[in-house]
């Protein structure tokens, strides 16, 4: 690994792990194994550490979203996979949630971060208005925030309490709605 | 208003307009008027804050919930209404998704606030669940469970872009998906 990789790495394990409260250059530098001069040559600030932790979000689900939908057989399938993989239901998924919920709260009265939150979910509505309208229905744009929100919000309480929100319960869900629309 | 409310009131204010960043005792001490000491009598320390946010946030929705409830005619009447609360439709609402917001952000890895959020969601699960069974479905629990995440998730996502998910578009978001359950 990089130098520069290290420091994305320890970036995102600590607010995966340790949560937003406990994200500072300090705790990156003991994460990375460096010191706190040279993490805030790559990030001056917290806000830049955020930004970063934005960034690799958005591109770790691109990539995994764009995989699924070109390996999908139809679009109903596309569109169960791009959401699927939206809910926490591993390890993987659950420290992505977690990262996106600290990143969120972070952004309130922050105008530099909510800009960033709104570019990166305007790519992502159009995209699940793309493939609910492709499964056949015709209100998309109503049932695609319908089934954004609802990964969005199943995401975050199965983050804060696994034990309530399991992984096939979680499917479940997103099953029983897409069904309950008629997605083809 | 007594010092305790105007603590209080300021608790609250500081985590809603300005966000878990920014929330100190410095800085409700600066809300409320009055010295850091004076804030720390009451809470000793962060934590103190972000428990007293939560029960507040408890507080407010539960009477909120049973006013609703019981002012409804029908079952499917006090689901919409209890659940329609629950999304950022005006400025009351939207503060509390951001107060929202905030504490699951700082609960990550404080066992101490976990706990508490997972009570009063058990709450809540108990209660959207009794109602979609009022309202005539058999599979109610995952069916709840959905509703509870979507609410969850558009509150949060238009609290941090009210004009990509507007009053409206939620209501419509909400009310589709009922529709789509056949919920009577």
């Amino acid at each position: 690994m990089t130098r520069d990789e290290r420091l994305s790495r320890a970036v995102w394990d600590v607010l995966a792990r340790q949560g937003l409260e406990r994200l500072t250059i300090r705790a990156v530098a003991a994460a990375a194994g460096c010191t706190t001069g040279l993490v805030m040559h790559r990030f001056p600030n917290r806000r830049a550490l955020l930004r970063h932790a934005r960034d690799l979000l958005h591109e770790r689900t691109r990539e995994r979203v764009e995989r699924l939908e070109a390996g999908a057989a139809t679009p109903r399938e596309a569109l169960r996979a791009v959401l699927s993989q939206g809910l926490a239901l591993d390890a993987e998924t659950t420290a992505e949630s977690v990262v996106w919920t600290g990143f969120l709260a972070a952004a309130v009265a922050d105008e530099d971060l909510v800009s960033l939150h709104r570019a990166n979910n305007r790519a992502w509505r159009e995209r699940i208005t793309r493939l609910v309208s492709a499964a056949g229905l015709e209100q998309g744009e109503t049932v695609a925030l319908a089934l954004i929100s609802l990964v969005e919000g199943a995401a975050a309480l199965a983050s804060a309490d696994p034990d309530a929100y399991p992984a096939p319960v979680q499917q479940a869900m997103l099953d029983a709605v897409l069904a309950a629309f008629e997605l083809r």
